[in-house]
């Protein structure tokens, strides 16, 4: 076996694509655009992207959660691809590069190989995962959870978004209820191009993120019950303010996560009172609190940490707690190889590079779960994303594109079949 | 001049009259009811103590901004009365005793007189003031303040509520625009019976409240402009949290309030975040400091300390500040002697009695610029007030009524006019 040949991209149509990609469901007056899983813009999307695989002569199957994979023609199949991808879903007002940049440029990849006559070990083949953003359908992730089987497709089917319209329904309506199973067979690898949606690389201007894994996430939801109280007469002493003892957690919260170092965030994003007037003592409060670490042990720590502090500041305030929990994922670690060949890969190529971790979640770490699996990060201007600003320089979009298609083939060749 | 006879009200009469008021605007399911300035249920309300006040003989004036006020006959037009009053329009969910005590229990003061053959030196009379809750036209007291002259008839017709009705338009339709002049003249003094609305009185079991006055109010908005961010991949010191930030203010209240001591209270009673999502750094952050305190000097050191502390914190995040004033009233102390008229009362009727100063605003406070003025507070049973379930014992309503009856008298031959 012999090293792959070092490739470019034609980053000209890369950007063209992107391009005409978010001129569906495109915000006026924005460069961002608003595609919802299986809604009509996430339809007219996913046949945009479909006409380009299928103009390429790829192997195009859509699964029956509408996952859709294109795969190289001319291998035998049983053997594995080695698979790039992420969504083409966005959030209700997104930007034009979250997701949209990991499905186009593994298809650049693809295009680029074809034109060059190239023929890996393995096939390449890029997917895009259905509703990974969640904002329509609860979990995020979805369809690559039922791609990899952690979740069993009829349930994904029943899940609703909140006017009652389910995936299954709006799969069908959308065309996009396919027959290919869930789970899927495992690639032989996955490799996933994404804008960072923070502001690390911007701030330290380097060019490529080789990301060590997906931090694990913790989201909790906290309703304080005092009681309401005449905010004029009723004396501080007797107060059971919940508004108040939810403004102690918030800042405990930064604190804890500030003792606790490394790699740990912590936000107490939403906080809603009630009756939430000027002139009374909030009866009621509801906030989240959001904690996450690459580290599980460390998360836990925190987690009791903040839990403990929700108990002792309710006991000392005299009010009743309940909380849910709204989300719990374990960190996932990226296979060393491939983060590891992401960092050599970048160098080769004349990239800055540095490893990091993804604070957010990607449809990788879904993959990581039955494959060798890595991320390839490029700059978000001013870490803004989910967000019509949402910026990610030409430049660094073919970088990106170039490391995505030597580690592809790199991974190619490091997991190629034997010989028969 | 001799003392005035000690008198005794028809209770069951009172009691009779709150229950039939209390009829309109009722809350099914509930003892509370909901008659907002100037609607159908206030128009009604107005209709039903008028008749009574009109089949007891009075004479009844209606001002230009709907104030109504009922005087005994038979005195020199020139000779002021003593003043009983409070209001009849209640907030949108409230109880039957706020306001509607203290006008129904000055009619029975008066057709207890009446029935007894008593004619003071000079006449009793009972008013009723327009808005004084402010949950439909701001400023609340609107009906009192111009009644003394502290708001022009012009600048107060004009007022509109959110819908955009005037107070003007709404007194023509329902029927209480009047002719009598504003600002009025000058009670000889005024009296105003309430129910406490905090908890003193009943976590103390004292039957009768002499208050001193009324707390100096200030209420401010802030909003904190920070940046909103991915609450996963932004690193804790490259936030600027509107949502951190505001916690961190309503928690520097408490201590600040704390430090202060005395009768200073502090509440940060609305807090509303933008985005307000579990998963995103608060970007913006509006939130209201509702301070109290019967001292002036108190009040504007603790408005500083906290004015100081919002810099602070919002120079410590890295985010904006913008304020405005909600509301700004100094406190207003009643006279002395009425105050201790009001003790003695109590004390000569064998009730329980204790000084302390109102925490909520009150028709008297307005009064209190152009005349001799006091209150008389009953229990609020748990404090709760602005609420269908506020609750008053039908002895407390009685013991109350005994006293302002008795306060009257004692203010009517204290006052008497000069002989002619």
């Amino acid at each position: 076996m012999s090293a792959p040949p070092s490739i470019s991209v034609d980053g000209a149509r890369l950007l063209r694509r992107l391009d005409e990609l978010a001129h569906i469901g495109a915000i006026p007056g924005t460069r961002g655009c608003s595609r919802l899983a299986l809604g009509d813009g996430d339809r007219q999307g996913r046949d945009l992207v479909v006409t380009w695989m299928r103009d390429l002569g790829l192997d195009v199957t859509v699964d029956g959660v509408g996952n859709v994979v294109a795969t190289m023609v001319g291998w035998d199949p049983d053997v594995a691809p080695v698979l790039a991808g992420s969504h083409i879903d966005t959030v209700d007002r997104g930007g034009r590069y979250d997701g949209n940049l990991g499905v186009l440029a593994g298809l650049e990849v693809i295009e680029r190989c074809l034109e060059l006559g190239l023929r890996p070990p393995r096939p390449l083949a890029v997917a895009f995962f259905t509703d990974e953003e969640g904002s329509r359908f609860a979990p995020d992730m979805l369809g690559s959870l039922v791609y990899v089987g952690g979740m069993g497709l009829e349930a994904a089917l029943e899940v609703r978004d909140r006017d009652g319209f389910a995936v299954g329904a709006e799969l069908e309506r959308i065309g996009y209820r396919g027959a290919a199973p869930c789970p899927a067979r495992p690639p032989a690898a996955y490799v996933e191009l994404h804008i960072e949606q923070g502001p690390i690389l911007d701030l330290e201007d380097v060019t490529i993120g080789a990301v060590t894994g997906v931090q694990g996430i913790s989201w909790t939801e906290v309703t304080f019950e005092g009681q309401a109280n005449h905010a004029g007469t009723t004396p501080m002493h007797l107060r059971r303010d919940a508004g108040y003892a939810a403004a102690e957690v918030a800042v405990a919260v930064r604190t804890i996560v500030a003792e606790a170092g490394g790699h740990q965030v912590g936000t107490v994003g939403s906080l809603r009172l009630v009756p939430d007037l000027v002139n009374v003592v909030a009866g009621q409060a509801t906030f989240t609190v959001d904690l996450r670490n690459t580290d599980e042990g460390a998360l836990q720590a925190v987690e009791a940490r903040v839990a403990a502090r929700i108990a002792a500041v309710a006991a000392a305030e005299g009010i009743t707690v309940s909380s849910r929990p709204l989300a719990r994922f374990e960190p996932v670690p990226f296979a060393p190889e491939v983060v590891d060949l992401v960092e050599t890969t970048a160098a080769a190529l004349g990239h800055s590079c540095r490893r990091l971790p993804s604070g957010a979640g990607h449809d990788a770490q879904m993959l990581a779960r039955v494959c060798p699996t890595g991320m390839v990060f490029v700059k978000s201007q001013g870490g803004i994303s989910h967000n019509p600003a949402e910026h990610t320089e030409d430049h660094d979009v073919v970088a990106g594109a170039d490391v995505l298609a030597n580690v592809m083939l790199h991974l190619a060749a490091a997991t190629a079949p034997p010989e028969v």
